[in-house]
């Protein structure tokens, strides 16, 4: 996949820097680990510091000194489940912030601008995230919504891509005149027929790159399955495929070898900082007794630079002390597990 | 100074590292700023995990994978200020922790034998910490006690510091049979003689080295000063001479200039974690509004990891977002000024 800052190699999984941070990591330690591209939330970066703000500074790659390519979200799944007083018209989506109750108006076009401000490799079409359980006709009207803003989105982009902050209009540079890439999304909630034509539709207009949203919202796994094998033979195979917001390590791989291009999950972080980690033997909570000396690695199997170094009795001592160094030595090891599965799976799928 | 871990240069400072890490720091990015040495709390790892877990574990050093030199303190500063409770007799003092409310009793011989199990290359004799600000009276009983303590500690200690971890009776293996240090503790409050008195009593008693401890404990710095002044010189220039517990920078560096050859302080890390960074132009509060949009380095005559790669706009975002590696960068760059000091006066003495 060959974006403006990085020539990503596929299947990958991206860490989730919400708020330009990889939480707890720091961005030369990324870079060891492998990640080639990580993940910006538009709605938490257009609160705090504020879009215009990271446009004058250059873009967000620039403002957290991350040179590889970086992906933003659309803002639409955080609006609808972190923002309150949601107001959804066929216009767009009134909102108060979850830092200050202040009131926003986000729509196609506006989330395109703030994500041409922020200025990642890729760019997602604004969408509704429809909930899980969600009836026929709300899943439905949900869709409605987020094929017209998907057309809307894309019209804007068109429009307006050229204005990125690190975009130079005469090819010369360092990015040689290569643009952002606007992805679309697929919706329809859990009805097959819904999401196949969400998919059709999508791929006549002609996006960069297509993603398969509305998942993880709280559906089985076999759901989850169902829709993905569904809607991925509908999706151009030249085209990057991405679904969001999955999942689980053996679930990252089954999807990968399905062939998903691109996920991204909060989990390998979040679980870290709550004392989960993965491992080839598989979950381990560090915070249990067991481990009170245990001066084996964390995983006998991994090779990162905290399993060659710590053991599970220091890392279960740091949970258990409140110290901020575990969420980083639980954060680092989970993430090289869930890159490294991406790596053998590339390696598998070369040597076909 | 000839450490069984490392050949510490002098003058040295010593990131604290209480709980077994210098908070939010990793153990690596310490090697790469330059930190030789660094402090663990005795009265902390006594009350978790247990200085018997470590011992078992094979030290401190090992426990934590820290291969550097270590000191431990003798856990008599944070008996008298975090625990609940105390009660001092001439045996010793009870307290209750101030985790749990649990019962401990700490005599010398306890906290020596604990700091045996920790295994550090420095150990300290238990001493009490006087208050600031102590009458005269209230001085010279305080001063009673830390004398008696330092010929228990020392008696103690000679009978049992073969019995560390790491210690080859045959003088073969790692560490060549070198042992453990122990140093003495001068107080006396604020009253040069019973410094005076403090400093010639342990000189007769033979430790490894002298630390001056009570000081930063509320006293003015002219005071401070005074007592240093007065008590340096009475201090065998052969041996590490250590003020503990301070200080701002220019207070460090003034204080390597007079002879002194180690301190330590958790201001850089504590303050890094409010915001606080030391920088060649002084003192700079990242939260501050103007910081905003400042694409400079947090100091732009330093070198280290993090002035080379962030800026001052994206740490005070990172701030202001209660984001974890904000603790880590700020607390990196501190402790980088802190050992650049330190640096700096070695290579100025080394030069006369």
């Amino acid at each position: 996949m060959l974006l403006p800052h990085r020539t990503v190699e596929t299947p990958v999984f991206m860490p989730v820097g919400t708020l330009g941070t990889v939480k707890a990591v720091p961005q030369d330690v990324l870079e060891t680990l492998g990640a080639e591209i990580i993940l910006g939330n538009t709605y938490h970066l257009y609160l705090r510091p504020g879009h215009e703000a990271i446009r004058r500074m250059g873009g967000l790659h620039r403002f957290i000194s991350w040179p590889r390519a970086m992906l933003t979200d659309s803002g639409g799944f955080q609006v609808f489940s972190l923002s309150q007083l949601r107001k959804v018209t066929d216009e767009g989506v009134s909102f108060r912030s979850h830092l200050d109750g202040s009131s926003h108006f986000f729509t196609a076009e506006h989330s395109i601008d703030v994500q041409i401000a922020l200025g990642a490799d890729i760019c997602m079409a604004f969408d509704e995230c429809t909930e899980y359980p969600a009836d026929r006709k709300r899943a439905e009207e949900s869709l409605r919504l987020t094929m017209a803003w998907a057309e809307r989105s894309l019209a804007h982009f068109k429009a307006h891509c050229s204005e990125v902050p690190w975009f130079s209009e005469s090819g010369i540079g360092e990015f040689g005149g290569r643009r952002q890439s606007l992805f679309g999304i697929v919706q329809g909630g859990m009805y097959r027929d819904l999401r196949r034509e969400s998919a059709e539709r999508l791929v006549e207009m002609e996006f960069d790159g297509y993603a398969i949203g509305g998942l993880s919202v709280g559906e089985p796994r076999e759901l989850r399955m169902e829709m993905i094998a569904e809607v991925l033979p509908l999706l151009p195979a030249d085209k990057p495929r991405y679904v969001m917001g999955v999942g689980y390590p053996d679930e990252i791989e089954q999807y990968a070898r399905m062939g998903v291009d691109m996920m991204d999950c909060v989990l390998p972080t979040r679980a870290a900082r709550h004392g989960l980690l993965f491992t080839s033997e598989g979950r381990l909570n560090i915070k249990g007794k067991k481990y009170a000396e245990d001066q084996g690695p964390p995983d006998p199997a991994c090779h990162c630079m905290v399993c060659r170094r710590y053991s599970r009795a220091y890392l279960r001592h740091l949970m258990h002390s409140g110290e901020a160094l575990a969420g980083t030595l639980n954060s680092i090891h989970n993430l090289a597990y869930y890159l490294g599965i991406m790596e053998r799976v590339r390696a598998e799928l070369a040597s076909y």
